[in-house]
């Protein structure tokens, strides 16, 4: 799918969450209709449209009961999009993500410093930035493949080790955006209060959380306390 | 205005296609009606679109004849916008461009190579990957930032020095797509394409141009041999 596609899914707030909540697992329909405070019609048209873009992929899988085989949706596409609107310049492109690492990148912004007086040093110097920017993009897809390769298995390991779906949206959530309110939570999970914070202590006792003034985020200095203790016994 | 509407913005051809040429210069509305392929009409409402949104002004200046004052647009914005859609990770954010420079940038990637084992370790080099990541995208806004102001600076100057629009339109083009063909810029600049090519050969005597096979490239050997050359005699 080209870019200007992607816009388009983007520019619609229930696409975006729909996409937000496919993420963190893949779900089948009524269970995302019920995480949605639109209409199921509407959340199946959105549905239908990302389907038919190429963003989503759907299939059928029995449920847990007898009856019919529910349809579930997961996201299709791996890419960082990237777009600048200025009254000088407009551009946007999509990097495809992958599994290739990247070597070193050295990227130079002293460059960014200089003062080009004439119009061929100006026209050069633009040349030479822009050589720069593509050495970002490059590093940018590398870490946002690498991203979506550790949040893969952080999402299988949490559910082979501890099985909570619902720990697992908490941590995905505070990773994804540094820290996350009680209140978001509360909103994006359907949940109470007191229910999000009763899943976040048991989240806290598999990956260290501090959870203060209605705001959760990773507690890294006891996460690296505890990895400074895994490492040292787990040393042969 | 927030990613989400920008994202509406640039999910329809129209919208892009006026914002690709307002890039270039400010127009006055029925400039930029001929350029396009659509209706005055719908030029008329992308642009009523676009100026709600925030993301164009507009101004009344005299025109060169007598008659009615003309109605002009330019892009009121200066963002790069970043999104990520993988199965497991959906994000965007807009970087506001400015003219601060960023100092140096070291990026390290040698991370990405690393296999950690337990969960805690992979929420771990998640968290540090992340702040790579905050770190790219920081270079991404200092570059974007300076290829803004440099490539003003080059419209200025081509339009006080020079003063040929097309000729303008022709490097600003080629220079934002790296290289540009004979077709693309007969479509966008509604000329026909020998007319095109007589305006590359007039850009050609101020910026070196490679013109082969209908395609449009900066010569970067004869620029850098022009730009020895003037950086001699200059030298005092």
């Amino acid at each position: 799918m080209s870019e200007p596609d992607i816009f388009y899914i983007l520019g619609n707030k229930v696409r975006r969450d729909l996409l937000s909540h496919l993420t963190c697992t893949e779900c089948y329909f009524s269970f995302l209709s019920n995480k949605m405070s639109v209409s199921s019609t509407a959340v199946a048209k959105h549905l239908k449209i990302m389907e038919r873009e190429g963003i989503l992929k759907s299939y059928e899988k029995e449920g847990p009961f007898l009856g019919p085989a529910r349809k579930y949706y997961n996201i299709d596409i791996a890419k960082t999009y990237v777009a600048t609107i200025t009254p000088n310049i407009f551009w946007y492109r999509g990097l495809d993500l992958g599994d290739e690492r990247s070597g070193e990148v050295e990227i130079n912004l002293d460059l960014l410093k200089e003062n080009p007086e004439s119009l061929l040093e100006m026209v050069e110097l633009f040349m030479r930035v822009t050589k720069e920017l593509e050495k970002v993009l490059e590093a940018l897809r590398a870490i946002e493949s690498r991203r979506d390769e550790l949040m893969k298995t952080i999402k299988d390991t949490y559910l082979n080790e501890i099985g909570d779906m619902t720990q697992l949206a908490i941590l995905h959530y505070v990773l994804l955006n540094g820290r996350a309110t009680v209140d978001e939570l509360s909103d994006r999970l359907n949940l109470k209060e007191r229910e999000v914070l009763q899943k976040a202590e048991e989240l806290d006792r598999f990956v260290p959380l501090r959870i203060k003034d209605g705001v959760i985020e990773i507690d890294e200095e006891r996460l690296k306390a505890k990895l400074g203790g895994e490492t040292d016994a787990g040393e042969d």
